[in-house]
């Protein structure tokens, strides 16, 4: 559908890992952003897309042809180092997900930004994203309260990297899952004090190697520090064809609940939730979602950096702030 | 807690029913805001409160001494009328809530605030106010899908009051509820097509009067066009001591669920729900975040009418945006 009152934004993919094709896949659902490009390291040629593919060498080729360009890009190596680069030429929106070290993130790229004109969100995404949203809304709006964040129905790649570095292991995932007993006691407004180990617990489907000695396995799994050792832990043994056929996709979500009090004990509860068959595809489309934020106030002559606490909601919608008044409020 | 970094808001609150009395709960509730005083159309002796109380006639006499005034009027006449009136004088916030006519109000507050030199945020609280963010936030972030409101657990006025209309009627409440079914099957990923009936019922607590006929009180309340006729309905008669004792409270909530697709059919879904001991409470505590970012934004010169689209969610909050960033991203 398209929407004759907006504009057409021009964005640019940079990287076309799993993030990087749910990008091209959400600008496709939106009629009033056009994907011009794609950015990669690796030999254009051997890109799967329909989409034209550049070279990241040649980007500086695009300056003035793409409003906003999108970095899909890793956390621990990649961001830190594209952004300084990209952002002397373009706008642009980062998923920088490393919590302990965004105020520093932060600060470098809005030193860049504002010394380039150019405007860069960083950051985005559903965690941090949608979830520090929701949690900046809790507790605003319930100062007296508590605030629980649970994570999952969901795959963990940095847990099921750590069961693949088993030996003996072949190939495995890990979910994890909200304990429920803890959800319902949140629910129930009796605002526990609960630790990561006792609001989650952690399931992981694991294929061993031919000949492995599979309780060795199992223990090496439950009793790893950090990982799996405070958490209550399931190993399942199963073979690489269920394993390809049942635990390939990567689903997540979780819920941000804010439980607090208002005048003499009354209780207020606010919960936020994400169910989600495809965590980068969700991902991407909030991406996509502040690109278009980005895209509108960039034109405004905004320059920086930003946050998702920075962004009014009605510049992500394709809408008119009329039309939203009208159909929305 | 005393916020040290932040600056301490004059508020001032417009009426003192239910909402009014929220707004005040709520002021305590947070140190950076102070209550100035209370305008009030009754005689101000007669409210009780430790608050200061002032008849609204001298509302003029607290120009440049109060920071927002908070409107806690009623959106049929109390709020068209006081918005234009106060608005002339001081930055306001408030809570008009009639859907319909939200566009015609936002121009008249916008070419008043406008002309002179205030800020005015409209239409905020849970629905319009939260609800509308929830529902915005989905369409933006999954363009394909469908969007769902359900609203209840919770007492509603409206039709508490057509049951009290009912002759033979003594006093009554009812309560709107979520159909469980209708919730699940929009959780399952069904994307159901669903009218407001298929999507609620209503029960009823009724106390008839002596002598009255209760399977004739019944059948009016069941055959109610637009109030009831159309939706599953109890009845349940009961006494006046039951009534007074387990339904004098406001509970209210609802949940507003965005089921949508992304890449090939991937099935993602947003939820956001609330769970309300008192509906005027929350309502209160909702305006008086939104009351901390009009005091913010009007210091930066901002001008005109807003909507709950229009405010950076960061406003929102007491602390500072490097605190927001360390802490809450």
């Amino acid at each position: 559908m398209k929407n004759t009152t907006s504009a057409t934004f021009k964005i640019g993919i940079v990287g076309y890992g799993n993030l990087g094709r749910g990008v091209e896949l959400a600008i496709n659902q939106n009629s009033d952003l056009e994907l011009v490009a794609i950015f990669t390291r690796r030999n254009p040629a051997a890109i799967d897309t329909k989409a034209q593919v550049i070279s990241i060498d040649n980007i500086s080729d695009y300056i003035g042809k793409i409003d906003v360009m999108v970095l899909c890009g890793g956390s621990s190596s990649d961001l830190p180092e594209q952004v300084i680069e990209i952002s002397k030429m373009f706008h642009t929106v980062d998923s920088f997900d490393t919590h302990a070290k965004i105020p520093a993130y932060y600060d470098a790229v809005n030193a860049c930004a504002t010394a380039n004109n150019t405007l860069s969100l960083i950051s985005t995404g559903w965690d941090p994203g949608l979830f520090s949203m929701a949690r900046l809304i809790g507790l605003s709006i319930l100062p007296e309260g508590q605030e629980y964040t649970f994570w999952g129905e969901g795959l963990s790649q940095g847990h099921s990297d750590a069961i693949r570095r088993v030996a003996g292991v072949k190939n495995g995932v890990q979910y994890t899952i909200p304990i429920e007993e803890a959800v319902a006691r949140v629910r129930a407004g009796e605002n526990p004090i609960l630790t990561t180990a006792e609001k989650h617990k952690r399931v992981c489907f694991v294929v061993a190697e031919e000949g492995a000695n599979l309780i060795e396995i199992e223990q090496t799994i439950k009793t790893m520090p950090n990982y799996f050792a405070d958490y209550q832990t399931t190993v399942n043994f199963i073979s690489e064809e269920e394993l390809n056929a049942k635990h390939s996709k990567m689903p997540h979500g979780g819920i941000v609940m804010r439980s607090g009090t208002t005048g003499q004990g009354t209780k207020q509860r606010i919960e936020f939730s994400l169910n989600l068959e495809s965590n980068p595809e969700f991902t991407a489309s909030v991406l996509v979602a502040f690109t278009r934020a980005i895209a509108k106030l960039s034109k405004e002559g905004q320059t920086g950096a930003r946050t998702v606490f920075d962004i009014p909601l009605g510049y992500l919608s394709a809408k008119s702030p009329e039309e939203l008044r009208a159909t929305l409020l």
